[in-house]
C-alpha cells in the first residue's frame, strides 16, 4: 500500500486563471481583469501566470496586457511570469517590467504547433531561445509551456519519448523549467507516470510544472500519480476557469480552490490562504458572469462540514 | 515511482445509476426506469443496483420497485442487486425473484444514520441482520452499503476506526460484502488509504467496494489510491446521476464512463462494452431530460480523438 511518505510535504501552485483560464472568454473590462489578478494575489499563491503578450488579434481577450499588469493590485513573495510567444512578445513584457518570469510555450507535435503558431515545433524552438535571451538580459528566469504533451487532436497520439526529446531541446536553448501540458485533457495515471520517468531521466536538472485540463475528469488522479512520482509544481486555474476549444461544455483547467482543498485534507502544504482562495474563486466567477466548474466553491470545505476540529 | 504493476489488472464496476442515481431526480416513469437498466444491461456491466424496495413516501423516485424490475431486459452474467432497507423490503425483493443479492444499508455515525433512517448503527444492524437471514433463505447474497464512511455532515467527522468497527460489525451479521461510501464527497487519497489498511486489518476476507462521490472534486483520485491499495471493486453512476441533497448543484456520484474511460487507457480491464456504455449515458441523459456532469460523454474518448491505434 502506499505510504503518505511517499507523497511531497508541500507543492507549488502556480495559478494561469487570468491567462490560460480568460483567454477562452470574451473579453473582460482592464479593470476586471485586474481585480481578478489582484484577489489571487492577496489568496498567497507562490505563482500567478498574470498576463500574455501574444497577437490581440489571435486571442482578443488577452488584449492590452501592460494595462491591465499595470492596474493590478501585487503581493511581495508573489512570482508573476508572463506568457511570450516570441522575441517580441518578451522585449514587451520585459518594458512592461515587474514579471519574475518569461514563459514561452510550444506543443510537443507539429500539427498541433502548427495549429497554434502557424510553425514546426523546430521553428518554435528558435522562438523559445529568443525568450530565453531576452530574459537573460533583463536578469529573470524563462521557462516553457510543452502543450498538448499527452495526446494531440490534429495530429494523433504522442509518444512520451516525443515529450521528452521538445523538453531536451527547450532545456539546451536555455530554459529554466518546462511545464508540460495536458491542453485537451487526454492524460491519465499511467501516462502521467510514463512521461515522467522520462524527463527525469532525460533533463533531470530541469524545473517540472505539470499542467492538467479536467476535459476527461482525470485531472486529480494525475497529480496524485504525479505527486507519487515526485512532481511537485502544478498548474490550476482558479474556478476551473478555461475550457478546451475543441470540446465546448466540458470542463476546463484543473480547478486551483479544488486541488488546494485535496491538499490541505492531505496534509500538503501549499502556503496558500485558503479563504482568501475561496473569495478569488467568487471574484472569477463575479467577472466572468457565469458558473464555473469549482466543486468546493459550491460544496463547501469539508471542514466546514464537519467542523474545523473534525 | 509507482509502478503500474502494483495496480490491479482488472477492476469490476457495480453501477448504481438506477437506483443511487435516479432517487434524487423527480420520480420518472416506469417505462424510463426500465429502459435505462436495460442499457446498462447491454453494455455487459458486471453488476447493477436496479431497484430499492424502500417506503415510496421516503423516496418517491424509487417508487414501483417489482413493477420496474420486471419490465427491465436483463441481461445473462450481469449480477443484479436490489437495495433494502430491512426484513420487509429484503422479502419484498425475494418475492420480485431474479436478483443475485440484497444490499442492506445503514451510516457509519448515529447522526448520519438518524438523519436517514431514524435509528441508532446499533439498531440498524439489526436490520442488516433481518437482510442476510432472508437471503441465505432465497439462496442469494447479501451485502451492506456503509455510508457517510469518510465524513458526516450531521454529526462530524468519522475515525477510520469507527468504520471498521461498523463493518466488523455487519461482517459478524453474516455479510459477504460491504460497499464503504463516501456519500457527500469527503473523501481524499489519505483517507482511502487509511480505511481501507484498517479494513484490511479487521475483515480481512469481507468483500470490499468503494462507493465515491465527486462532490468536491476528488473521487477519480480517490479511485486511484484504492486500487494501489488493492481495492478491485467499486460502485458509478452512469452519466454521473445522482446529486447530494446538502449540496445542490453539486457533482454526484462517480461517473462510470469516466471511470471506464480512464480504466480502459490504463489497460485495466472491466469487462464493459465502452460503445454500449455511451449509448447507456446517452439514455440516462434523455430519460431525466437535463444534462449530466459526465465529461467524456461531451469531449469524446482520447481514442476517437487521437485515433483508435493512437
Amino acid at each position: 500500500m502506499p505510504a503518505e511518505g511517499s507523497l511531497p510535504q508541500r507543492v507549488t501552485i502556480r495559478e494561469v486563471g487570468p491567462r490560460d483560464g480568460l483567454q477562452s472568454e470574451r473579453p473582460l473590462s482592464l479593470g476586471d481583469r485586474a481585480r481578478l489578478i489582484g484577489a489571487l494575489s492577496r489568496a498567497g499563491i507562490p505563482k500567478i501566470e498574470a498576463v500574455s503578450f501574444v497577437s490581440p488579434r489571435a486571442v482578443p481577450a488577452m488584449a492590452n496586457a501592460a494595462q491591465v499588469w499595470a492596474a493590478a493590485e501585487r503581493a511581495p513573495g508573489v512570482l508573476y511570469s508572463a506568457l511570450v510567444p516570441n522575441r517580441r512578445g518578451a522585449e514587451a513584457a520585459v518594458e512592461a517590467g515587474g514579471f519574475h518570469s518569461l514563459q514561452g510555450f510550444l506543443a510537443a507535435s507539429d500539427g498541433y504547433n502548427t495549429k497554434n503558431v502557424g510553425k514546426t515545433v523546430q521553428e518554435s524552438v528558435a522562438d523559445v531561445a529568443d525568450v530565453v535571451r531576452v530574459a537573460r538580459g533583463a536578469g529573470i528566469t524563462a521557462e516553457c509551456s510543452i502543450s498538448g504533451a499527452f495526446g494531440d487532436p490534429y495530429g494523433g497520439d504522442v509518444a512520451p519519448e516525443r515529450v521528452a526529446d521538445v523538453a531536451s531541446t527547450v532545456a539546451a536553448a536555455g530554459v529554466d523549467g518546462v511545464s508540460v501540458g495536458d491542453t485537451t485533457g487526454m492524460a491519465t495515471p499511467s501516462r502521467v507516470w510514463r512521461v515522467v520517468e522520462l524527463l527525469r531521466g532525460r533533463v533531470p536538472h530541469l524545473r517540472l510544472n505539470l499542467h492538467f485540463h479536467d476535459t476527461r475528469g482525470t485531472a486529480m488522479a494525475n497529480v496524485l500519480a504525479a505527486m507519487q512520482a515526485g512532481v511537485t509544481e502544478f498548474d490550476a486555474s482558479i474556478g476551473g476557469l478555461g475550457g478546451s476549444p475543441f470540446a465546448p461544455g466540458t470542463n476546463g483547467n484543473l480547478c486551483t480552490e479544488d486541488l488546494v482543498h485535496m491538499l490541505v485534507d492531505m496534509g500538503i502544504e501549499t502556503g496558500i490562504d485558503f479563504d482568501a482562495l475561496m473569495e478569488a474563486a467568487r471574484v472569477a466567477e463575479e467577472v466572468v458572469g457565469h458558473p464555473l466548474a469549482g466543486q468546493v466553491a459550491k460544496a463547501g470545505p469539508r471542514w466546514d462540514v464537519v467542523g474545523r476540529n473534525g
